[in-house]
């Protein structure tokens, strides 16, 4: 009887573990809800109009082709630790010897869930799409506005968070309205467009070494960023935010804030850390249930002397999934015996800042500028799964540098949206026969 | 004072007419409710995953850069003849000297509209990524489903119409199953899925002749896909399909049948044809209002020895809009004189049924398979608007073609679609900042 092992996402973490496992003994079920891997770390170039959705996201079928690999579409319900099996939302009940959960994380609008309506954040392509059509549309209204306090607030777009996601989604912004929407409009200058950055703490990318962020801060406001540090927002709404007495009014908010646990944790009923993670032990297995494992976003794993949690990182998330799966296939072959810890292997981390503009540390060397950007661009590349997609990202990156243009700055209706009368088609059904 | 023309519509029509009044004396604003230009003959490109919206789309904003035209995001609502000016749904009140629609044509399921509940047609993105879905989704709740009857309605792809855009339609379907998706799944065989095309005439592609129709339905048999002419769809639900006394169980129909004019020809108060569209003259514009022209699918322009309309073809449009702009221009210099007729030159029509297969008639000559094929590649790329479209179209028609890999299979979740409660995030938010 081949063993199952059963896998819960398709992220980093799990994409890892069960590429590894790949053409093994052992019968692998992969459960996502999205069948596609997502490319994360480049969501914000398909909100910003530079990238498809297609360039980053590669069908998981394409990806995990082992004939020992099932892939399953659907949404985990119920996990029974003891009977080891877990449900779906769509009726699979699904048995294992071992399971893996790479479940990452989410967004968390703190006490304040309403504020979403308002300020939607960056987590799947849908809500990238969603945010692009924002942007583009705030352009196009303000064009058409003749009341200057509304065409301001048009024109004010507010990102919240100055962790790598914000900071990202920052200077895109700033270069859609710089460079490449500048001969776009008649009754507007779209370089008059404002960026502001909010950030709770007292600097940018938090993570980094100070110089870093004093780097960031110092590319951010060469793109004409305005940023505030130490600014909690107090209120958001349809007609903009509120940080202190100040109130910004603007119509275009993007949320990059508060990273929260996924549900499921608190019903696994295990030990969670201050921020819900699940807590694992040194071979990122559950205490007391050695077959279930944890990894990525998903767990605290902890490290280091001061004993604080792996960051919320691809490389942690991968190196977790490939050590796992190496202790299952390990254990198939040595009945007995202690599991060896796992041990992480520091990556560095990076953030980028628009055109030729990035920050960058590996082992304690930090790297500024063109240097930085140029390697952001070498490892995001070779990261990215599936040679097509690469391929295409290449193309359109060097296209993008080289003209300013985006090409993919589509305001795609969302179905919920479309005026109910349609008075004018303006569809041109011809050439299909020509 | 500059003269003003308006032009309703972005499709190959109103673009051609705004092209070639770009960089003269007029003031020229483009109306659409979208803020770019579809390429609709490649859609089902997009609904059958080979193409990305970006590839088939290109911001009208960047396709007209004249300093002299404006575009403006809107629906229009009401259109005053006599006192020329018309009014959008967002509020703006614009006056014309010249006025075009351009408004195309839309579909109608007869007299049963929630028809289109179970049959969505393909007429913009939003529509073609919703078709994308629901055919990828069908292989992947088959794959998870057990009971042979309703896997059977799962792996039955129907689609209603035998013009271009449903054969086409049908012809990537059954490429998909037989090729793209062949290795993907361990339960189901995609190439058991059935394809059938349902059209209520006697033949495939009626406005092409015989010879050629019948070419069509071979090489479509070639793909295994099921013709049923002669038939009448009787009723359409979320079970199936009904022709004559046969249902026909299927859980993915799609509705490329039954071409309807635009619902402002009701509201303009002209003479209508049997199919609702404007009767215009032989300068293309309405009796009485000579500075009125309605050009492409939304106009009847009678023709030939028989005085039947022209067809709902690319080319016609174009070379309307272009004869409009040269009439309007030609009026500027001269103020008085007889219009000269619009004369259209006849450019032939062509539909493509997958993987080299195709066919095609021009001036007399007709074409099939591969050199069929190959001309309607030229053609569609020729057609492109946008460099760095076509550049992208052909890589990825390259990579299809070579492959037989689809890059664009993804399910983008409608947003109204997701689970309430969303238990499983399965998002990895690293790589972040690495």
């Amino acid at each position: 009887m081949k063993k199952n092992v059963v896998i819960v996402g398709g992220g980093f973490g799990g994409l890892a573990a069960a590429k590894k496992l790949s053409r093994t003994d052992f019968h692998v079920t992969l459960i996502d809800k999205r069948n596609y891997h997502l490319f994360q770390p480049l969501l914000y170039q398909v909100a910003t109009a530079a990238l498809s959705p297609a360039d980053i996201a590669y069908p998981l079928r394409a990806i995990l082709r082992g004939p020992n690999i099932e892939i399953l579409l659907g949404h985990v319900d119920e996990i029974n630790k003891e009977e080891k099996w877990l449900k779906t939302l769509e009726g699979n009940r699904i048995s294992f010897d071992y399971l893996i959960l790479a479940c990452g994380s989410t967004y968390t609008y703190f006490n304040s869930p309403s504020w979403e309506n308002f300020a939607p954040s960056l987590k799947n392509i849908t809500q990238a799409t969603e945010i692009r059509r924002k942007v583009l549309l705030a352009f196009e209204e303000a064009e058409r506005e003749s009341d200057p306090l509304k065409r301001n607030a048009l024109l004010t777009f507010i990102v919240v968070g100055g962790g790598p996601t914000g900071v990202e989604l920052a200077g895109s912004l700033a270069e859609i309205a710089l460079y490449s929407l500048v001969k776009d409009f008649h009754n507007i200058n779209s370089s008059d467009a404002k960026v502001i950055l909010i950030e709770a703490g007292p600097r940018l990318l938090a993570t980094m070494p100070d110089e870093l962020s004093h780097e960031s801060v110092e590319q951010l406001q060469g793109l004409g960023v305005d940023i505030r540090t130490n600014s909690k927002v107090l209120d958001v709404s349809d007609e903009g935010i509120r940080i202190g007495e100040e109130i910004i009014p603007s119509r275009t908010i993007l949320w990059a804030a508060g990273v929260a646990a996924v549900a499921i944790n608190k019903e696994l009923g295990v030990e969670l850390d201050r921020q819900g993670r699940v807590v694992v032990g040194q071979d990122c297995s559950l205490k007391n249930f050695p077959e279930i494992f944890v990894i990525g976003d998903q767990a605290h794993f902890e490290s280091g002397p001061d004993a604080s949690s792996l960051p919320g990182l691809a490389p942690v998330a991968m190196q977790q999934g490939r050590y796992v799966a190496k202790i299952i296939m390990r254990e198939a072959k040595i009945k007995s015996g202690q599991r060896p810890p796992f041990n992480y292997v520091d990556k560095g981390q990076m953030a980028t800042i628009g055109r030729s503009r990035a920050v960058a540390m590996y082992k304690g060397i930090h790297i500024k500028g063109f240097l930085a950007w140029v390697a952001w661009l070498f490892v995001h590349i070779y990261y990215l799964i599936g040679f097509r997609n690469r391929f295409s990202v290449i193309f359109q990156w060097a296209w993008t540098y080289l003209t300013y243009k985006r090409g993919a700055r589509l305001i795609i209706e969302k179905e919920s949206n479309l005026p109910s009368i349609e008075k004018f088609s303006h569809r041109n059904d011809a050439f299909k026969k020509s």
